[in-house]
């Protein structure tokens, strides 16, 4: 290892730019969608005794960014995220270049201030008088601590004790909502059975009267209602729940009302849409992905908590004062409220990302997802052969390829779809919508124009005919 | 917004490079060390309205590198982690660039493949015959996960039906363990008094007798031991529990064996030093942070599995057909394995920074972490005003200052480690050992030599004596 390999040199400089410029390029590939088996012969990925020079690790790396999927292409519309912003990787690259951890002020000055700062950001524009909150590892991480602490509220001794002859909790969330739900329900011990899923309407929206009626039959039966989860934003149908009435219902109930605006939290942003999130003010919790329409890297999650208090209740535990200590500055020590001991600086990014776009800049791109995914749902509408498989709520437009000469719909549009990709002309995921196969566009992307938009179809479109004969 | 500020300039290659050459200086501060009221007036850390240029969030950049602690400065050893290497910091800047996720092999290829390889890798260290693993968000994570396994293994109900008429497990750890593992406990619903923390010797090593003892004891009381936690690489001490008693009595008891390696894990890369972890083969689970002492950005948390097919079975829920898809390459997927839904690719920066140390650099840079330790004890026994507090096991050294003129010899260390702080001299750590305040240097920087620990010592006696007055 010599002196000069402890520097950064201009190789990334142009490495990172050169692989911008063809992200931007529409004829670049968005993938080579390789099998394993294929990709394998490739990149030689085992790793040697001796160790090697800078030079070959460049090689792997050049390889790394030509196979990888290019997820900020214009025609990556696979995730709930997409796109690059340069202010969130230069987050990235200082967090990583001064690698704190977020346990301790002391060693984590500049950076708890800043997450603080957003907390405090975020908690306001909730409308939360005394909020408190947390950068956490992923919207799965917020639900899951969001349900955790209304457990431990509806029963303090759990913490000590366990479950110990209390009665069997129940909890409630949509059907449509996130698989994380039931992770947290099989983390924390209640079981995948204790977590009721209500019925969704012909939007995705959780159906206040069917929540209503499971929480009597749920407490009939003997069990113990204790937390529902609203969404605000579905991942298929981009589906925002009824705050309002699920908050009302909540109240009446002494449950714990949580909204997991993982995809659709950034709407909150715009004054034109944020009417989707009535009433958020009432959330007990909230969680929000800033790396989905906020465009921050993976991953910059925070956990928002209407009240102060919570998350130290919850997570402090015994034996911790090895690292923690009052004698310094422990009051402004992040660590004991939180899951985890060594954390990430996330908060970097977002902070120098808010700088730069400010407030107006992120409400205009709220605004600007909208319409660019009511011009996709236009585009669906007026094309005969194509079908709108779900009103649209937001970002997400559902919808699927009509056949002229297949009976099987589903396995064209499946067929339809891996055609895009193994061309390389565009990622697109697609979900089941009851029966059905839906081709699911999120616009994520703020690079999106238009014209990006009229070329996936027009890609999607050609495709399609060239399958259908 | 213009075009030249979606590209990465030469500013940041100059702000990287002028930050590794100050770190590399003696001269320059570890930390200014200022409260929270003072930093928060040299930072102005509100976000505004409308958005800012790119010249001004370098100002923001160049505050948060000069008030953030130096942690790759050679005068830090406040932590499990230290020091900067360079095919990390590229890999965590390549990752950040493609920023891809985890959970799908199709949006993730190169990522996924180069995970498997590593777990492949890992495992094989291990000894381990037909792996699974993880790479998870922290060695707390790493523990819980472990535990979580172990107790849907001893409770097969409890995925779908909570802990309902189930008898009350009991956990084991150490009393030095850390305290993420009362943290899973509280997490699970087991509840912190059914974790029980085992007796450790003078070295701080879980006393094998009084394990099967404790085990005993909670059978008798009609309680379901379920799982044993040792620790490999204490976080004060830096002990190694004994594997192969441990190992032993969780066999004949029939309990999930779990090794918490996440200081001490990477010892096993050395054939001088890995007879600390003798019998790890026989470990159901295993948490490896390699972002300590192998020295990787944060976070990079390895959880290994001996036996395949366990983080299917306990992580996997229903409800995820909108991500994972069998129709595509959906066997490769990590995504159902993992709690996490959004995960963050850390395979890639391990991966260049091992191909470019090799299996020999590491196991090296663990020799010479070992030396200069020894080197460090060497240097406390020599001097008559220092006191080693512990048997020294691995990389931590733990001792005190003894002063002439004050009789309260934990308010003077404590002072004596502020004041280092303070002058920006050196950030190290202290501990309660017992009733006693130690002083914990950690040696977990690779680029340290003796000359390091030397001054650091000098510092220190220098700074003891003006204050020993």
């Amino acid at each position: 290892m010599s002196d000069v390999e402890s520097f950064l040199d201009q190789r990334v400089i142009d490495l990172v730019n050169s692989y911008i410029t063809s992200n931007a390029n529409p004829e670049t590939k968005v993938t080579h969608h390789l099998p394993p088996e294929k990709l394998r012969s490739k990149i030689d990925l085992t790793l040697p005794e001796n160790g090697s020079s800078l030079d070959e690790l460049y090689l792997t790396i050049e390889q790394y960014l030509n196979f990888s999927v290019r997820t900020g292409h214009r025609q990556f519309f696979n995730q709930l995220w997409s796109g690059f912003t340069l202010p969130g990787f230069l987050g990235e690259i200082i967090a990583s270049l001064a690698n704190t951890s977020m346990y301790t002020y002391e060693v984590a000055p500049v950076a708890t201030l800043m997450e603080k700062e957003l907390i405090k950001k975020l908690g306001s524009i909730c409308g939360f008088k005394n909020p408190e909150g947390m950068f956490v590892t992923g919207g799965s991480n917020g639900n899951l601590q969001a349900m955790m602490i209304a457990r431990n509220r509806a029963l303090p001794f759990v913490k000590s004790h366990g479950y110990k002859d209390s009665p069997e909790l129940m909890a409630f969330v949509s059907e449509e909502a996130h698989y994380s739900f039931e992770k947290s329900a099989n983390i924390l011990g209640l079981g995948s059975a204790n977590l009721r899923k209500i019925k969704t309407d012909d939007r995705g929206r959780m159906i206040p009267e069917e929540l209503a009626m499971a929480i009597e039959q749920s407490s009939q039966k003997g069990k113990a209602p204790f937390f529902v989860g609203a969404t605000a934003g579905t991942t298929v149908k981009g589906a925002f729940d009824p705050l309002t009435e699920i908050a009302s219902i909540a109240r009446q109930h002494d449950l714990w009302f949580h909204v997991d605006g993982s995809l659709g939290g950034t709407v909150v942003l715009s004054a034109r849409h944020r009417h989707l999130l009535r009433d958020l003010v009432k959330a007990d919790s909230f969680i929000w992905n800033a790396h989905k329409l906020m465009g921050l890297p993976l991953i910059c999650s925070i956990l928002l908590i209407r009240e102060k208090g919570h998350l130290l209740q919850t997570n402090s535990v015994t034996g911790t004062d090895y690292i923690f200590h009052d004698e310094a500055y422990g009051a402004c020590d992040l660590g004991p409220m939180s899951l985890q001991c060594g954390r990430r600086v996330d908060a970097l990014k977002l902070w120098l990302s808010w700088k730069y776009y400010g407030d107006l800049g992120y409400a205009e791109r709220v605004d600007r997802f909208f319409e660019l995914a009511a011009f996709a749902e236009d585009i669906v509408s007026r094309t005969p052969s194509l079908e709108l498989m779900a009103p649209r709520s937001s970002v997400n437009v559902c919808f699927r390829y009509i056949p002229n000469t297949s009976e099987d719909i589903d396995k064209f549009n499946l067929d339809l779809r891996e055609e895009l990709a193994r061309k390389g002309k565009a990622l697109v995921n697609f979900a089941r919508l009851g029966e059905n196969v839906a081709i699911r566009l999120v616009i994520a992307n703020h690079e999106l124009a238009r014209e990006d938009i009229s070329r996936f179809f027009d890609y999607l479109i050609q495709t399609a005919e060239s399958l259908d004969r």
